[in-house]
């Protein structure tokens, strides 16, 4: 836990721009990253309130500017998300192989962890004060939004 | 096997003009609906070709175009596929808690239907042949194209 390396830090550090200015447009802070061999080939945050949106979590905002990706490409990416993966995003990190998810926090919400995990998948928590606190301030002003993105 | 009510064959047949339409447009021929009492609030196809899109199975499509719906309309929904939701889409009906699927056919795919079974959804199995031979042609010309879209 925290123990992130220097690439990990940087890359989670660009998550949480994406969700960062996901909140400055009005929207639930959550950002992803797709990296693969040392670059950022997709980014993205949630866009619920923005595009109206049910299936635009910052994973999948992700992978969908990251556009159509060879098979090998996935196999050898890292997904970052400042927060654990829903059923939704974990589920896309499974059907395209994506063997590494580097998670900012799953204290205000946790995904199938331990279902990934064994599917195969490598999740390396950061816990990341930011990403935390992030959700937290979220959750409290707006928990109706935050249900819903979880279908609560 | 082959039998479901004559709702769920209205719905089916809904599912099966949208592969159809995909088809047509040089997609991916997959199609859902999303069913809430009785009446389709989405529909849709893979657009991954049309759009250049990782993310818009069917499914994916169908909830998109659906809008944000509120938790109690996804728990008392049915989703129909014209195949076997995927990791991706099967999540999906998981984060929302869709308490139904019915599945067109699952023998040229087939996903996590033991997993999905286990989180407490139905899955109505329709074993249609008009389905499966949409599958099984469109295999046999895009082999390449079907096996980026399962991420193979």
């Amino acid at each position: 836990m925290g123990m992130l390396s220097d690439a990990d830090e940087k890359f989670l550090q660009e998550a949480i721009s994406e969700a960062e200015a996901g909140l400055a447009e009005g929207g639930i802070p959550i950002g992803s990253v797709l990296v693969v061999e040392g670059q950022i080939v997709g980014r993205g945050h949630n866009r619920r309130v923005q595009q109206g949106s049910a299936i635009l979590h910052a994973e999948m905002d992700a992978l969908e500017r990251a556009g159509r990706l060879k098979a090998e490409d996935y196999r050898r990416a890292t997904l970052y998300s400042t927060l654990s993966p829903c059923d939704m995003c974990s589920g896309t990190a499974l059907l395209y192989g994506i063997p590494r998810v580097v998670i900012g926090e799953n204290r205000t919400f946790q995904g199938p962890e331990a279902y990934v995990r064994s599917r195969g998948v490598e999740l390396v928590m950061a816990d990341d004060p930011r990403c935390r606190r992030l959700m937290e301030d979220f959750i409290a002003q707006r928990p109706e939004l935050w249900n819903e993105d979880i279908g609560v």
